[in-house]
Formats: structure tokens, C-alpha cells, sequence
């Protein structure tokens, strides 16, 4: 019997986090968020530090791509921090049943059966909320903190993958979090889990 | 009690009529599909085949935009076509609960309460393979003619309203219907709309 994996992509300030981490303690199995990069830190050797910095964002700094310049396997450092994350997708995925938070892992496990992708979304305005109570992000702030969060991540899935980030294709299920709140968009994800997993 | 009306906008040939019809059946619904344009026809004193001609693309013959020039209340004909759309979806989701496909009714409706709309998607090698079998397109076009609806499709909508078409954002659910098949997605769209309307 395979595992069944299934990857969470969010929106910021959708309550994808908290969904997912739901949806692993209701399904008793493990949730791989920051998880994930210990993971790829530990099987590449390279510093977990490194991970966090760029994690879901491309690096941007001349100067620190030029510092760094080439990482492992003559490909440049971020490029090397992605492929960590892909092989510690793959290894994680191959040995346990799972939910895992973004990092491009629908595109990842692409190759592998038994995955289910979903995207969580919610309005903008709900965003801004949730940022800023949850997050604590500042009033002033809030909205463009929230669009540069979005513009991160569609660029580094952009970058790193042959999809659009956030296109209904790319996943079996997109949930507005705000229609049923967190909760039930969580029961909504397991009922439709158990009729894909069957 | 605010009637129950639930939007299905689709990628061509992914099954999202088919599921529309069945969930309205299931729901002993009416379902708006064709329907709708007999209505808007009728409401609107403008000939039925112009709404059928023009259904969910935009003209793009320079002679018919030129012959027809300007419709009613002084907009192109175009325009008073999609009015004409916008009013009869409204004037039914006001008079009862329904199923209604397509036609930006998801726009229509954004200042409507209760109203679920859903986004039905499906991988592009599985929506060439339904041209063929369901729509009798033949392979030699099939992959040309899925692009160029789906062309219309976003076009349409992009032009009509202020969002984009076929963001999750826009809708409360997406799904692949390859995911859980036509079936398994008809009824994954019912526990959804019964939390959804609780």
C-alpha cells in the first residue's frame, strides 16, 4: 500500500499553515513545515540556516549570489537549496504518509501516485486580516506585506518549476478557507482525501 | 430563506456540464445552462441566435462589430448581449434556487449572499481525450480547439469583469474532475454546498 501524501499550497494569510497541521494531526500523520528543511539540511550538508533564509523566495542580493556563487554539483547556491528540498520531498514521500507545506512539492512528487495537491486561497482582505492578527503585522503594512509574500512564491514556483503557481490545474482541490473557515475547510479536505485515497 | 445558487464555471471538456447537470438533478434543481440565454433573449427583446452566436466570446469580426455597431441604451452590441446575461442570472437567482454554468455568473453575483461558486478543472491531455470522445472532435484538431475555448473562455471573462478567469481566488471550490471522476466530484460538490449553506 502506497502513502498517501498530500501537499498544501496557501495563499499568505489563507490559514493554510493551520489547515494543514489540522488535517496531519487529524490523519495521525507527520506535518512537514519547517520540518522539511531539517530534513534537507541533514541529508545535504549544507547548514539549515541557509534553507530558512531562502526559504519559498528566491535570493535577490547581487553581492550574496556573487559571495556564493556556485553551491554543489557546479549549479548555483540557491539552485542547490532547492534540489535539497526536492530530494528530501522525495525521500520523506517514499517512506511515510505525510502532509507537506508548499516548497513546490506537487511539482516534486509530479512522478509519484497517491499524491493529492491542494491549494488553499481566501479574498485579500481576509489575508490583510489574518496577517495582522495572527502574524501581528502592522496596519500600515499589512497589505503590501501580503502581496510580496504572493510575489515571492509565484516567483520562486515560477522559477523553479514548468507550472503557474496558484493555477487550478496544478492541484485536485482549491478551498477559499474564508467559505467554510478553518475547520471545516480541513473536514472538506478528509472527506475528499478519503474518497481519492480509496 | 435566501435561495441556494451555485455557479460552475469550467475548462472546456472537462466534464464540468456533465457535472452541473447531475448536480442539479441531485439537488432537484433547475439547471441554467442554454436555458439561460432562452431567458435573457426573452427578457430582453433581443433575438435568441445573437446570444447563442455570441455565448461566452467576444465577436471578433470587424464587419459584424461594424454592422451591429451599437446596441441598446446606447452600448455595442456586444455589451447589450452581456447586460442582457447579467440580468437574466440575476433576475434567476432572485426567483430560485438553481445550478447555472458559465456566463461570468459568478461575477453577476458577487453581491449576492448565498451563492457557492465552483471552478471545474482538468488536466489538458484529459480534456483533448473528451473533445474527442464526448464532443466528436477529431484528433487531428482537438489540442488546437481545447487552447482556442479556453482563449474564448478567458478572454470573455477578462473583458467583462475585474477579475481573472480561472483564479482560485474567484471561486469557493476548484476541482480537477479527474481527481474523483464525474461522479465522485458531483457528489464532493454536494457535501461541500451543504456545509456551505448551512
Amino acid at each position: 500500500m502506497a502513502n498517501k501524501v498530500i501537499t498544501i499550497s496557501r495563499q499568505y494569510g489563507s490559514g493554510g499553515r493551520e489547515i494543514g497541521e489540522r488535517l496531519a494531526e487529524a490523519l495521525g500523520v507527520e506535518f512537514f513545515d519547517n520540518k522539511l528543511l531539517e530534513v534537507a539540511a541533514k541529508d545535504s550538508g549544507i547548514h539549515q540556516s541557509h534553507f530558512e533564509e531562502n526559504d519559498e523566495k528566491r535570493s535577490n542580493s547581487l553581492l550574496y549570489l556573487l559571495s556564493t556563487a556556485y553551491g554543489q554539483g557546479g549549479v548555483p547556491f540557491d539552485d542547490s537549496l532547492f534540489f535539497a528540498k526536492l530530494e528530501a520531498i522525495r525521500k520523506i514521500a517514499s517512506e511515510e504518509s505525510c502532509v507537506i507545506m508548499g516548497r513546490c512539492s506537487d511539482y516534486a512528487l509530479k512522478d509519484f501516485s497517491n499524491v493529492l495537491n491542494v491549494f488553499i486561497s481566501a479574498p485579500f482582505e481576509a489575508r490583510v486580516k489574518r496577517a495582522e492578527e495572527v502574524y501581528g503585522i502592522t496596519a500600515k503594512h499589512s497589505a503590501d506585506y501580503v502581496k510580496r509574500i504572493d510575489k515571492q512564491r509565484t516567483s520562486y514556483y515560477n522559477y523553479y518549476t514548468d507550472k503557474r503557481w496558484g493555477q487550478p490545474q496544478n492541484y485536485h482541490l482549491c478551498i477559499d478557507s474564508t467559505a467554510l473557515g478553518i475547520e471545516g475547510t480541513t473536514a472538506a479536505i478528509i472527506r475528499f482525501a478519503n474518497e481519492f485515497f480509496k
